[in-house]
C-alpha cells in the first residue's frame, strides 16, 4: 500500500504542545478532585460484555467497540444470525468483551467486586479514555478522555451540593466566567409526564432532551406527533417557559402537579443559595432529561458558553440501580463527568490557556568531535540529574547544521565546548533569542545554567 | 447472572495506593526522558490493521486484539474462510483495526504521517497502554503500560550511548543497584550465523534467544536438532562462554569470523568506558537476539536483578526499515522501552518504594446538622482552593459513625464545628493518631491547618 498512513476515523495523535495544554487542564481537574478527597482508581480499557451491555440503552450498546475473541473461540461464530442479519447476535458470538463506553459502568463493576474492601461513602475519581463508535464531529471523537468524580453508598442531597461546588471550582480555576448549570430531577419529570398523560416516558424523555438542539417549537411538534394532547402540551409549554428563580419555579410546578418529588431539589437549591458560587448560575430546567438510561434522580448539566454550540461541558446525576451488591441490594451513586475535549476546544478558542504554560529552558550541546570527551558526557549527565533539559547533537556535522536544528527546535541556549574551550577549561553559552554568547569557566557550568532557568 | 463481576482475563484494576506507587515510577521516567529532551507524543489506542500487521512477526500478529468493524461492515464476514478454518482471514474480514501491540509501530506511522512537520533527529517519549493476547503470568498482563523513548532520523552510535546513560539514570533514581545491560548487534549475529553455516537465520535467532530461559545446553540441543553441525556448535559454545571484558570479547570473535560489523559496538563500548555508569554493568552478549523482527542493528536488554526470574526490565534496539517516508526512503530509529509492571513488581518486593510516597494530610469535617451552615461550606471551599484535602461527611448521622469512617479511611484530622462551636466562633481540631483535640478561633482555621500540613 502506498497510501499515506493515518489514524483510524475519529481518533487523534497528540503532539508535545497539545499534551502540555491537556496536562494543564488535567492538573486542575486532578487537584480539585483530590482537594474534595476523592481517591483515584483505574480500570482496564475493556470489560466483559456481561459487565457493559444493558446498562446504557440499546442505542448506546450498538456504539460499543467489541473485541474479537482470541484463538479458537471465533469458530463459534453464529452464521445463522449473520444470515438473518441479526448483526448484534452475530458479533456477540465472536466477542466476549468491548472497550469501555464510559467510566460509570466500570466503576459499578469495581464497587461490586471490591465491596468488602471499600469504605462507604466511597469517593473516587477516574480520568481515562473511553470509546464510542459515533459519527465524529466538532468536539466529538471516537476515542476521548473522560474525567469523572463519583460518590457511592450514600444518597444525601449534600453530595449534589458538593459536586456542584466541585464543578464551580474547576471552571473557576480554568478561567471560565458565567456558565449555566441546569438541574432537574428525573422523578419530577416522571411525575409531570404522568400528570399530563404521557404513555411512554422513555420516548417522551428522548424527545424533550433535544430542546437544546432543535428548539421548543420543534419539540412540541414531535410530542404532538407522538400523540400528546393539546391540553398537556399547553401545561408543558407553561412549565418550560418559566423564567423565575429556581425556588419559584419549584413552587409553581409543585403546586400544579401535586408531587412529592421536589424535596431533594429544593434542599439543594436552598443549600447552594448559601454558598458563593464563582462561575455557575443555577437554573432548574424541567426540560433537562439526559440521555443515559441509568439515571434515576437528580441530573445536572453545565452548558458550554453561549457562543459555542457544542453541547454540555460537564454533566452527571444520581443512579440508584446500577451497582449491585449481594443478591438484592443496590448502592446509590452520584457522579459528575467533565467533557475534556470540549473544555480544551473552548479554552483554545477563547485564548484561556496561560502564556506561561511551558517555561522549561532547553540546552543543545554542539557536537565537535566524533569521540565525545568524558568531561562533556559527565557534565551533561550531571545537569540532567538536576532536571536541566540537555540534548547532545548526536553527530559531528557542520556547526551551521547543528545551529539550524537548535533554531528549528526552539532551543533557548546552545552550549559550545570545542577544541579551544577544552584547552582553556571553558564553555560558551549562546542565547538563541538574543544571539549573545559568553564564555565561562567549565567548573561553573551548573551554576551559570541555574542562573538562567 | 449472579456470578461475581470481574475484570477480563489478564487485566487489572488499580487502587489509589497502587496508583500513587505507579505515579512515583512514572514521574522518574518522565523527568528523565524530559531531561534528555525527548518530547512527548500520544497516539490512539487502536490503529488500522494496515499499520499494525506484518511488522512484528507472525506469532505477534496473532496476539493482537482486533476490533469488530462497526455497523453494516460485518456483513462482509468471510464465511468461506471460517469454514476452511482460516481464522486470521476470517477475522480480518470483519475487522479493520486492532489495539496497538507496542508503541514503536504507532511511532513509525506517526513519523511517516507528520514527516514534513518534524525536525530530525526527532526524539520522542510515549507512556501509554499496549495490549497483547498472551497467556498471563507473573509480571505479564494482557493490558500493560509501555514507556518508550526513541530517536528517529540519525544512526549515530552516540544515540545508543545516550540511551544507555538514560537507562542508567532511571534505574539509579529508582534505587536499583548492579544491573546487567547486555548488548549485541544483529549484524554481528548474522555474520556469525553465516560463518558457521546456519541456513535459516530467523529460526536460529529464535532458538538462541531462549538461552536465558532454558540454558545453554538445551539451546545447543535444539540447534543440533535443527541440523547445525558439531564443528559449528563448538565455535558457538566457545563464543557464548567468553567471560572477558566486552572489548576483549569483540576482539576475539572479530578475529575468528572476519566481519566488519563490529565498529559500532566497539565505539559504544569505548565511549561508555569514559562515563561513570552508576547502576549498569555492560556486557557484550552474542547470545542476545531479541524477539521482534524489526530490529536491524544494535540491540540491548537490561535483565532483572538475579533473584527475579521475570526476564528483562528494559530493552531496545536499532530499526532501520520500519519508518517509510516517501516511496523508497526509510528513516533509521533507535528505541528504548521500559517494562513498567516488572519494575513495579521488583520495587515492591525489594521494598524500594520510599516511605514518604504519600504524605498528603486529610481532614474530615463532621456533619452536625442536616442543613449545613454557610460558614462551614465556605470555609471548606476556601481550604480546598488552597490545596488542602477536605471531606464533609455527607449526612448528619451519629458522630461515632462518622469517626469510625474517619478511622477506617485513615483521615489524619477531624474538624468539629457543632452548635457550641458556632456560638463561640470556634472549631475543634482532632488529631486522629494521637487522639488530641484542641479548640481554636474559627477565623484562624486556614492558618492552623497550614501549620500541620
Amino acid at each position: 500500500m502506498s497510501s499515506k498512513p493515518n489514524t483510524p476515523k475519529g481518533t487523534r495523535d497528540f503532539s508535545s504542545d497539545q499534551i502540555v495544554k491537556r496536562n494543564y487542564i488535567l492538573k486542575i481537574l486532578l487537584d480539585s478532585f483530590k482537594s474534595f478527597n476523592y481517591s483515584e482508581i483505574q480500570t482496564p480499557s475493556f470489560e466483559t460484555l456481561t459487565t457493559l451491555t444493558g446498562k446504557y440503552g440499546d442505542y448506546e450498546d450498538n456504539l460499543m467497540f467489541k473485541i474479537i475473541s482470541s484463538g479458537e473461540k471465533i469458530k463459534k461464530a453464529d452464521i445463522d444470525a449473520l444470515n438473518k442479519e441479526e448483526l448484534n447476535k452475530f458479533s456477540n458470538s465472536i466477542s466476549d468483551k468491548a472497550l469501555r463506553y464510559d467510566l460509570t459502568v466500570p466503576l459499578a463493576r469495581y464497587v461490586s467486586q471490591n465491596f468488602n474492601n471499600l469504605n462507604f461513602p466511597f469517593k473516587r475519581y477516574q480520568t481515562q479514555l473511553v470509546w464510542r463508535a459515533e459519527r465524529p464531529q466538532k468536539g466529538r471523537y471516537r476515542e476521548f478522555l473522560q474525567c469523572d468524580a463519583d460518590i457511592i453508598g450514600e444518597s444525601s442531597y449534600l453530595q449534589v451540593v458538593e459536586s456542584i461546588l466541585l464543578c464551580d471550582m474547576i471552571f473557576d480555576k480554568l478561567s471560565f466566567k458565567n456558565l449555566k448549570l441546569r438541574i432537574n430531577d428525573r422523578r419530577i419529570l416522571e411525575d409531570v409526564a404522568k400528570k399530563i398523560g404521557v404513555e411512554n416516558f422513555n420516548d417522551f424523555a428522548i424527545i424533550i432532551d433535544k430542546i437544546d438542539k432543535i428548539g421548543l417549537e420543534e419539540v412540541i411538534g414531535q410530542l404532538k406527533e407522538n400523540g400528546l394532547k393539546e391540553d398537556s402540551i399547553n401545561i408543558l409549554k407553561d412549565f418550560f417557559s418559566l423564567t423565575e428563580s429556581p425556588q419559584r419555579k419549584i413552587e409553581k410546578i409543585k403546586n400544579s402537579i401535586d408531587s412529592n418529588s421536589f424535596d431533594e431539589l429544593s434542599n439543594i437549591i436552598s443549600s447552594l443559595s448559601k454558598t458563593k458560587l464563582k462561575v455557575l448560575e443555577i437554573d432548574f430546567d424541567l426540560s433537562l432529561a439526559r440521555g443515559l438510561s441509568y439515571y434515576t434522580g437528580i441530573i445536572i448539566e453545565v452548558s458550554s458558553p453561549e457562543s459555542f454550540s457544542i453541547g454540555s461541558i460537564a454533566g452527571g446525576g444520581r443512579y440508584d440501580n446500577l451497582i449491585k451488591v449481594g443478591n438484592n441490594n443496590n448502592l446509590s451513586g452520584f457522579g459528575l463527568s467533565f467533557g475534556f475535549d470540549r473544555i480544551y476546544l473552548i479554552l483554545e478558542e477563547l485564548n484561556l490557556f496561560p502564556d506561561t504554560i511551558n517555561n522549561d529552558k532547553t540546552f543543545l550541546f554542539i557536537n565537535f568531535e566524533n569521540n565525545i570527551s568524558e568531561e562533556i558526557l559527565n557534565s551533561i549527565t550531571n545537569l540532567r540529574y538536576k532536571g536541566i533539559i540537555c540534548e547532545l547533537y548526536p553527530k559531528n556535522v557542520k556547526i551551521k547544521k547543528q545551529l539550524d536544528y537548535a533554531n528549528k527546535k526552539n532551543f533557548d541556549f546552545v552550549v559550545l565546548i570545542g577544541e579551544d574551550e577544552i584547552k582553556n577549561d571553558s564553555f560558551v553559552l549562546k542565547n538563541m533569542s538574543s544571539g549573545d554568547q559568553v564564555s565561562y569557566n567549565i567548573d561553573t557550568i551548573e551554576e551559570e545554567i541555574k542562573k538562567i532557568i
